[in-house]
């Protein structure tokens, strides 16, 4: 009979194994975002659902489950901490969904991601909602039929988010975003006075940016052994390896800023990932050392992006080097207010923080009628030009402006938005616990050092990894409930701020 | 009873999911070349020897030999014709040396690989022979136990040769080199009064390299749909996929042309690779659709480097485009002259032609040696100087400049390096078959119409597939055996022409 100690290590070894499939499907991913040409996404679809089909076998089949269980004995019997049964208790969990899935609708599942992503793609291009339809409506009958299988005791909606939010459901996610729903169009309205165009009257060419966003790592501390930058159409952050950090960016003609604050947006996702729990080999494989949710991902993101470098200390620290790399800048102020356009447009990637609520509001509705409130996918578009306007006062004049704008829908991805909005939330009320403990950031921005902050964050936030869930852990670091309070507050300030500087 | 029918079907559909898991190896392979930052280099080992295990067991798998073995029952009743035949043979000829593998020493191979390719990059930059040894000494000794565990009819050599030249033999190579062994010295004494330095003393900025690189490829017909283009510090072509074809190249300080020849070199492979028998999903499959031989691969490679891009009228074509990128050229001449030095080097990827085969003829005498005569790790940096001094008349002032230079002794590739001499004399032998038929390739060149010739080698040589091993392809495409004639005659000529120009 195999000794307590070994039914640890083989399961250790098992979920390393699994680790190491699914870093080669991120890496797959990676290759087919930055590098692969349009030729190659056939061949790529069928890798990826080769391996999806490999990685459902492993994490549904009766061998895991009898480590699992063994495990599970060998804790219940007083063997390791409480940290080891929250893994056993996420490992559970995560089997019990594997487990209930049947393989053919995972491997279903991976190959419309693909052809989604590609038809997407194209039918951007074209600007062609019709062409897109098809692919959509066959991902959202997968994802309802996931969500049957699943059988939580959740709506579907709720279920298909649970990857991205563990534990949240519709009416917490409504409760804590009324305020917004509230509020946002009505400072919308107020700052009709100050607002400007997105579009910059300057630009700079892409060496010259590229050679900004590599200054703004250096000064962030990056470290080149561990980590690398692309260009993809859509930026994004990715770890491929315990060593092995990426991000991507782009550069937008006419928005000189874009990349530069993609950059420090990826990197604060990175630094998320970069900070969490050992890791070592020995915690890549466990739950505990992986991120919690997507929201607390994203309010890392914002951190770096919002209340670092759109701040006015940051401005007064690098409008020099902007105007050394040729932009026509004359003072701190001028790079503070190009860093801070409010004007509500078409785009949320490209969206101020005060209008970038309301694409998620859209969003999050439109999904929720989608797939539960029976939305035909051919009056989404309608759909979407309609709150567009209400909402934001704009209208998209093509689909590829509108509701094709996004990549997540295309490869099946619904729950996902409000991740966004939620980390909104969450980075301003840890900014605040943050202020209260060791000062505000603009003081160490101003002071130029972000050690103290990394630190911060380091400690409370990134080393925590899948310990807490995100509301738990918004209540540990600062105290009580998630709300958006922190976040309105932040946003009217900097709103009067902008309208008297 | 399954019909005779599904065991092809089935046979195609394991095959089919054999190539997708070997091409995500080589997406690894091309993003740890490419991209990876040296952190991930451990995990991405442990990426590596899992495929590894998992495309062995694969491949020796019972269940595979039962679909390959009614494979054969079917054919042998009549079905299909000689072409799955010869599929089949090449079938059972894998699987019998998969079969013949110790799964723990193909993971040992595939974590050796890994570990000694890292090692050499650390070694190489710092120079550190010793350093290095006990990777090589451990790649050796399991590479050995592979032949060993082959049980080929074969020497040890030969048997690791075998993937890379099928049915070559020492007997058969010594007597292909020996007119080589006599001549090329006599010739690079000869050239000593023509011999310029391969450093020019002029250089171009990278991004000018570049265009000249895109515009080299445009004329040459690529579609940029299934094909990319990027950095590594050793360049190579790769294929991921049926509609997905890749080459690298890299800048050399100080060396302004060999970005441009190391992309036609790298395009030359690729050319082969796109024009193999109908790359369509099926064929991708079968072994019949892939490459013949290392040796054919190179001597399309060299066909593009050597016959095009440094031939005179190509020159003429495009002394003006260097010229405005920068090149401190006055006419044809000086480009042709540039892009043919003749100048015995330390370094084997920027050797002229003459002195290739020189580089070529000394490793291939040191891996045997290694491998056979019981020439010692730690002896081989002194043996190495020997020859060059001897040979080549010039000593390494380091091992990096040295033994260190080349990657494929770093991942166990023994037997690898012969093939780039072989390709030299094929490419010699099969471009005076083309002129036979279709004219000089000189003329094509002067034309400014590549269509012809890659036509040709299209229809003679890409389209065969691995339907006819390496010698017997030249056969049939020369109408006479495989030698060094031609080659040689080449040499001669160019010499000739270097020396009175």
């Amino acid at each position: 009979m195999a000794s307590a100690a070994s039914a640890w290590d083989r399961l250790g070894m098992h979920l390393r194994d699994t680790q190491l499939l699914g870093s080669i499907q991120s890496t797959l991913y990676w290759d087919q975002n930055t590098r692969m040409p349009s030729g190659g996404a056939a061949w790529r679809g069928e890798q990826l659902t080769l391996l999806a089909r490999q990685l459902h076998a492993r994490q549904s089949s009766s061998l895991y489950a009898d480590l699992v269980a063994e495990a599970r004995q060998a804790w219940a019997s007083g063997e390791h901490c409480a940290q080891q049964g929250r893994n056993l208790d996420l490992l559970e969990q995560d089997l019990r969904r594997q487990q209930a899935l049947d393989p053919e609708l995972v491997a279903s599942i991976a190959t419309a991601k693909a052809k989604g992503y590609n038809c997407w793609q194209q039918s951007r291009a074209a600007s062609d909602f019709a062409g897109f339809a098809p692919a959509l409506q066959t991902l959202i009958d997968l994802r309802k039929e996931q969500a049957r299988q699943l059988q939580e005791p959740r709506s579907c909606w709720e279920t298909l988010a649970q990857p991205f939010e563990p534990d949240l459901n519709l009416k917490r996610l409504q409760e804590l975003f009324a305020p917004l729903r509230a509020r946002l169009p009505e400072l919308v309205k107020e700052t009709r006075a100050i607002s400007q165009s997105r579009t910059m009257e300057w630009d700079l060419d892409e060496p010259a940016q590229q050679q900004l966003c590599e200054q703004l790592l250096r000064s962030w501390g990056r470290d080149s052994a561990i980590t690398c930058m692309a260009r993809s159409p859509h930026p994004f952050s990715i770890t491929l390896g315990p060593a092995d950090y990426r991000i991507t960016t782009r550069v937008v003609p006419g928005q000189p800023l874009s990349c530069f604050l993609a950059t420090a947006h990826e990197w604060g996702h990175s630094l998320y990932e970069q900070g969490l729990p050992d890791q070592s080999h020995q915690w890549f494989t466990w739950p505990l050392g992986q991120a919690t949710s997507m929201a607390v991902h994203e309010s890392q993101s914002l951190f770096w992006e919002n209340r670092v470098a759109r701040s006015l200390p940051f401005a007064h620290q690098w409008w020099q080097r902007f105007a050394e790399a040729g932009a026509p800048l004359t003072s701190a102020g001028d790079l503070w207010r190009a860093m801070n356009p409010l004007a509500p447009g078409l785009n949320r990637v490209e969206a101020d923080e005060l209008s970038y609520g309301l694409h998620i509001l859209i969003r999050t509705d439109l999904e929720i009628a989608l797939l539960e409130q029976g939305l035909a996918v051919q009056d989404l578009p309608n759909e979407w030009n309609q709150r567009y306007g209400q909402l934001l006062g704009v209208q998209p004049a093509s689909d590829a402006e509108g509701c094709l704008q996004d990549v997540h829908w295309s490869e099946g991805l619904f729950g996902y938005f409000p991740s966004y909005l939620l980390g909104h939330l969450i980075s301003a009320q840890l900014s605040e616990a943050m202020e209260t403990e060791i000062g505000s950031p603009e003081e160490h921005i101003a002071a130029g050092d972000v050690t103290p902050m990394l630190g911060w964050l380091r400690q409370n936030v990134h080393g925590v990894g899948r310990a807490l869930n995100a509301e738990d852990l918004v209540q540990q670091v600062t105290g009580r409930p998630l709300d958006s309070a922190a976040f309105l507050r932040h946003l009217t300030a900097k709103l009067n701020r902008l309208a008297t500087l």
